[in-house]
């Protein structure tokens, strides 16, 4: 086999069936037919998958490392996610772990356009992390949704994303929604961001990133399990321009998240991963989140940095501790939590702001 | 709130956090934030998702039915799906279990433009089971697929679908294949059905389609979880002529099967749905697999049935048992249990379509 991926999967299994089990998945993510019944040399020789090592992590579940031929992929995110994970995401007892990838592979899908300095130049910072709030509740007609973004804005918020729930619904069409807020933050006059959330079909995307791009907006938000990873990444490659937050919707549990935001997301041109953080609403553990973290920002196949950036329960009280744990090389991103503060929005926004601004770093 | 999606979960819980589980699912896959810090009356009223019924299931999970409103999705099937596991997919003890829709919405996305009648009326069957065999492995060139499709054709099959491995890769990309196998096909003459697999971003399937239709096909197959529900469902309504097998590549074991393929699926448009049997390499049981097959042929707001195809790991041997147990309103997809035969391909085929035309139901 020639150029390679190497894909480890953790699978629950005893010792007796685990060679079985792995060969089985090697066969599955590649010919999926009996390799007895297989006489061309160059099947056999490169694209049937190939169990590299077996390893019992002690805790009921194995490592199992396969090679699978990047012929099999192109240069297409779809493919490569079917190929990866197609239908063993269908056993619930494997988990695609973890995956090394032959240097053009990577390459050949871009990675970031943007990243970490990128997102930091847009908002004029230098070294510190940055801070991202969310637009919601949806259902609030885009004149609220404005008047919720300019008071973020008034409070020195980096970044405010949609919240992803909002798309093109009658009661805020992304279009009126798009203009509202960008007037209210140009009237406003600051270096803030607007991050719409992209929905629907490709069509649809286009439409909507064309829509942002005439309101002066250079950062959007895209699902790339909802959308499809194809064509996310048609998105991100067809907009060099833009700096893309991913967001974690339908992610599911089955894909470990280092490897899925650090590394799959990041390929396809994510210029930040929105991700669950630890002690939150979700069960991502502080190893999960630190491991994640720095795939995402890891010096990996010449790629641009992925700004990683928790959310999901987050409050400002956690600031400090979430710097220390993360580092300045992050977005932290809070939602309800400033919301919360209802009257009191632009002191809390301001204050949230001032607490990474000023955090010293132990 | 009016226009309404009921969507029941099922959760694995304790009693005595399970109420709180349930409106922390309602806030989350609605509006995603504090519910004290909204103050907006519609909002309340009409976006706010809401807890209808909570149930021990007595195995240690409760289900919880929510109502989310209808208007925050729109006719977006990937904002459908955002709305109905987005984020709570990630939270692995939670299974979308099954959902009901207001009529409006289902008809709106449209169903099956073929369907049973529709798939059967292309080969020339009347009320039997249909028949289905699949190209593989991956790796071989467009000449040797198409040889083998002839041997299938000679065995007298209705359908040969790709497999889902194949894509546009340079060893046999997708026109060379269509080429190829279309023209075997018709120097053969038969009813036979070539059914390729479309892959990539919306923009190439269009492609493909395309190249599909000028060679004469009027049956293709495409992962709707592989290229985002909202394209799958973009690409089945703009080609009112074509019928689609959905397959089930990256559907992951969180949505429920008779749900993700009975229902989801069939709405986009899919004429038919591979799944993974009972007794195969998958661990789908026969309830599962028999109230998949129920749901996709249901009366259920005037759309067309849609044809359970069950696969994985099926073998001539088996034909009778699934008549038996599915009845003749099925199509049964035999993939490497007939390539096993290799040189007797064409003897296996026939007798496994034989045995599908002669079975005598119980």
């Amino acid at each position: 086999m020639q150029s390679i991926i190497e894909a480890t999967y953790h699978v629950r299994s005893d010792a007796q069936s685990i060679a079985d089990r792995a060969r089985a998945i090697a066969v599955e993510q590649s010919v999926e037919m009996p390799l007895d019944a297989i006489d061309d040399a160059y099947v056999n020789a490169e694209i049937v998958g190939r169990v590299r090592e077996l390893r019992d992590l002690g805790d009921g579940t194995f490592a199992v490392r396969i090679a699978l031929a990047a012929a099999t992929v192109g240069n297409d995110a779809g493919q490569l996610i079917n190929m990866l994970f197609g239908n063993t995401s269908i056993h619930d007892d494997v988990v695609l772990h973890d995956v090394e990838f032959a240097d053009d592979l990577v390459r050949g899908f871009g990675g970031p356009r943007h990243g970490l300095a990128g997102l930091r130049q847009r908002v004029g910072a230098t070294r510190r992390a940055l801070t991202c709030a969310a637009l919601k509740p949806q259902g609030l007609p885009a004149e609220k949704l404005a008047a919720l973004a300019l008071r973020f804005a008034q409070g020195g918020i980096d970044y405010i994303k949609d919240d992803h729930g909002l798309a093109d619904q009658a009661y805020s069409p992304f279009a009126d929604r798009v203009a509202a807020v960008t007037a209210a933050l140009r009237r406003h006059g600051t270096a803030t961001r607007y991050v719409p959330s992209l929905s629907g079909d490709l069509d649809a995307l286009r439409t909507q990133i064309a829509v942002a791009k005439d309101a002066g907006i250079d950062t959007v938000m895209v699902a790339p399990m909802i959308a499809g990873l194809a064509n996310a990444h048609r998105l991100m490659r067809d907009n060099p321009g833009m700096a893309f937050l991913a967001h974690p919707s339908l992610v599911g549990s089955r894909i470990a998240p280092p490897l899925l935001f650090g590394k799959l997301f990041r390929m396809l041109g994510a210029d930040a991963v929105v991700y669950p953080n630890y002690g939150g609403r979700f069960g991502y553990s502080p190893e999960t989140c630190r491991a994640l973290a720095r795939a995402a920002l890891a010096d990996w196949h010449g790629l641009k940095p992925c700004v990683p950036t928790p959310a999901g329960g987050m409050t400002p009280e956690r600031v400090a501790e979430m710097l220390d744990f993360y580092g300045a090389d992050i977005m932290l991103l809070i939602g309800g939590g400033l919301l919360a503060a209802r009257d009191r929005l632009i002191e809390e926004t301001s204050a949230f702001v001032a607490a990474v601004k000023g955090h010293r770093y132990g």
